[in-house]
């Protein structure tokens, strides 16, 4: 018998990963299992130091901002939520770096049973039906891979 | 909240799309869902007519097994397996097409809200990640899409 105990929810804020919120909180409720919700920021991958340097407070702002509208505090609000409605094991991960490959560290490190994610991310290119975060995921990921549109 | 009524799973007989159908099981029983079992015939699609009047014999075997290695009659076992792992209501639904876009009918047509399908199908080439059929579901299904491993 395929168990479902620990699902990862990547988050970035767009549309797509908030339907992916709710379906993940509706799968680990119903599979009485633990939730990671795991938001990576990105956006200095090709910010150079010396740029940080000079434009600080607007560097400051979108790092506060996870560069995807996601904040620390957000990522708090959602663990909140999904303790309040009755899972049990809420864990948050933020991670700097390339998105795809950080949520599929992160999906080994804990070992996780299935990955949820959003089928388009905020960055995402309207032409495409599948945003490049949610196509790396779906084809490099271990564990099964569920996306939502 | 996200709702899992009715679910489908896609079959095909490879490895992938067994471990599929235990996640599928596993995911329809937890939601107290319904299970569709759908196999798509593809073979015919390339053979003409003239050469399956000349070959009766032999097109009709490949046809009995779907190309896929996956008889009516299999399709019926995981049905009656599904029943008396306790799924209530359980569907079979054999069409014969291109594979993608049949299993993207078939989730339209009966509403699902989720398509379980294995990474990689029995035809496909083992340099790729992800089979060209689950590639396509992933990309062009209107609901949630499991990709199993």
């Amino acid at each position: 018998m395929h168990m479902i105990s620990k699902v990862l929810i990547a988050m970035d804020g767009s549309e797509s990963s908030l339907r992916a919120y709710e379906y993940a909180s509706f799968l680990t409720k119903r599979c009485d299992a633990a939730l990671i919700i795991v938001n990576v920021c990105d956006v200095f991958e090709k910010i150079t130091d010396k740029i940080k340097q000079e434009f600080g407070d607007i560097a400051k702002k979108i790092e506060a901002e996870g560069g995807t509208g996601i904040t620390m505090q957000l990522l708090d609000d959602y663990k909140s939520q999904a303790e309040n409605s009755g899972i049990k094991q809420v864990k948050t991960i933020r991670r700097e770096g390339n998105a795809a490959a950080e949520i599929l560290h992160i999906a080994d490190e804990e070992n996780v049973d299935n990955i949820i994610i959003g089928s388009k991310g905020i960055k995402s290119d309207k032409e495409f039906l599948l945003g490049s975060v949610s196509y790396k995921v779906t084809h490099y990921a271990k564990c099964p891979v569920t996306v939502v549109r």
